[in-house]
């Protein structure tokens, strides 16, 4: 085996976010060299990785004389340029997840076509490269409303993804390459987050559940494990072990599902790497996520996915109203609670909506920890001076 | 409360060893601008913290400049100018733990006549001045073989304590302040962290039990919870929260003890500090001790002291015969166990028995916990390239 360990192997990150900062925590932990690029030098990684190189994620040269520098190289977040990862990978860069799997995941549209090809349940839905062949699908009758608009690319958090009821929704739509899909009426989205090693060595973390704001529609609560039935929640684990299985993928990635009203399984979307949906593991599980990434693209042997207590996370996001030097009010009353975990991301102006945290309940009991969650959400505000 | 989070307070730490580098992992994830002082530049801190100055703790003039530049004062390691401490103390700098507890805890002998004043059970001693007079103390039949020698200062892990069981022992001990300890019979060495914050609200983490080598009269694992009878694990808290209580201490003061023959608790000795007795609770404990440590000098309400599940640490030192570049043997192989997280503190070249790591295992059942310890005592190995 390589020796990664307080050695001058270099990890190299695509990327600076809050996803990175909570991955550094973990090769601090076992003090392997990791070299960021990101486009902002305030991002939450700068001060904390051993290296911070700026610049542009998409920028083709930029990535690929990055990539040189290293000799590992993963992603905190897949909207970067792949030909530069092709061209590295091409010339003996170990690179995972592999360019080929984000050209893939990178657009949703590509992404519902693998699903299609490969049998993996997903709703119905019809491609288009153009917004206008949206449109001239709608006038000839050949898609209804209401159905789900969801842009190919650079979409995130919801963003690029919009419930199309009548004509002037229609209307109001960004051009470009998309897809719509049927609205599938749904019990829960589920999460899991699947590790895979380059051995093929494989395991999934429990089934999450996002419980969204019965009016916001917004997810309030990621909650592990998820309050479902058990025969449920191992169709869900395997649907995702499928995915990844197919994608040929290593890294992590993590499955968002839907569970229909008859209990069918249908992938909503994947992403190929950490994400907010397993946030929860840093406190819950045996081994959190970020560590597992680390294990799964060094192909070390992936860690225990098992919980030793329940989680549930809430995002601390910037409050409607306030822009500038941010300020976590009510700190002090949920730090009084017993198993409160809050994780700020280094950011030190909010605005609306910015993500800017999260904060994680354990408890052995996930009833007691949700009514926890609930209290915590609604004491601490994150708003400015 | 004043607000620490992503603002412009600074937390000044002297030293930047491997307990420090721990705590940055806390302070990073509560986003608190973390300064810290060491005269090594490749101390574990250096590239971690946010602001790193290199300078010699004991220098009055060092320590003070850089206590004017910080709002909070903290210690990793208790050998620092408590002098240049007062001064700023004096001038209105908040200094946790307080310069005057770290005064008496620096000194053994001073220790020792606190635990004696304040009727806090500890094995009895006389103290010296010089060695000259222990020697006479012995010529004149006042002290008898075998008796445990300690140094009054600036010993650590193990170094600085003799037991003397013959007039050769004597004549070899250093010269300096000392006391000379009634050799006590014990059962169990354990330890009891205490964490107090400036409100005076108070918490004991459960008892740990130091396992030693048979032979080598070493610590090999430290176990929690220490397979104990619950009064005698009662009474070690109680005697602990006694010491913190008398000492008005804030901040966490590990406490070590023994259990006598006869189930008697005797306190041995404390470190005003986080402690390799508690690294257990990063992996095991709701709040980890250095959460807990931040938690207490910033005045913000205790965490749960709790376990998750049961752990046990084994710590990673350097192999007798090997000196240099360090490489840690079968890694791989203890990453493919259950439960079992490796920290890397970050130092590059070991040498024989320097504490280079170290290994955590947990599990719901202690007593699984200690038969897996025992697999990763001998299966990993801190050598040279």
């Amino acid at each position: 085996m390589k020796n990664y360990f307080s050695s001058d192997f270099k990890l190299g990150v695509l990327g600076g976010g809050q996803l990175g900062r909570m991955l550094l925590t973990e090769t601090q932990k076992l003090d392997i060299y990791t070299v960021i690029l990101d486009n902002n030098p305030q991002a939450p990684c700068a001060q904390v990785c051993n290296e911070f190189h700026q610049g542009d994620l998409f920028d083709f040269d930029t990535v690929y004389n990055f990539g040189k520098k290293v000799d590992v190289l993963t992603i905190e977040i897949e909207n970067v340029n792949i030909d530069a990862l092709d061209k590295l990978e091409a010339e003996g860069l170990t690179i995972y997840p592999k360019p080929a799997n984000l050209r893939v995941i990178q657009n949703k549209a590509r992404q519902k076509l693998f699903y299609r090809d490969q049998q993996i349940p997903t709703a119905d839905f019809s491609h288009y490269a153009f917004l206008e062949e949206l449109k001239h699908s709608y006038e000839n009758n050949i898609i209804e409303f209401p159905f789900v608009w969801k842009a190919a690319q650079f979409g995130y958090d919801g963003n690029g993804v919009k419930v199309v009821r009548n004509y002037d929704d229609l209307q109001s739509l960004p051009e470009g390459e998309c897809i719509a899909e049927k609205l599938v009426p749904f019990k829960n989205e589920l999460a899991v987050i699947v590790a895979r090693n380059s051995d093929g060595a494989i395991k999934t973390y429990p089934v999450v559940e996002m419980e969204f704001h019965p009016e916001a529609n917004q997810v309030e609560y990621v909650i592990c494990p998820a309050r479902i039935d058990t025969t449920v929640a191992k169709k869900a684990r395997e649907v995702a072990l499928d995915v990844a299985s197919k994608l040929d993928f290593v890294g992590l990635l993590a499955v968002e599902m839907f569970q229909t009203e008859d209990d069918a399984i249908l992938v909503n979307e994947v992403a190929p790497r950490t994400h907010n949906s397993g946030h929860y593991s840093i406190e819950a599980s045996y081994t959190s996520q970020f560590e597992q990434h680390v294990r799964s693209i060094l192909n070390l042997p992936l860690g225990n996915t098992e919980s030793k207590v329940a989680g549930i996370m809430v995002n601390l996001v910037g409050e409607e109203g306030y822009t500038g030097d941010v300020v976590y009010e009510n700190m002090h009353k949920i730090l009084k609670i017993d198993g409160v975990t809050p994780h700020i991301y280094g950011k030190k102006t909010t605005k609306p909506f910015r993500k800017m945290g999260h904060v994680t309940i354990v408890n052995t009991d996930v009833n007691v920890a949700r009514k926890i969650a609930q209290q915590v959400k609604e004491t601490i505000r994150v708003i400015a001076k």
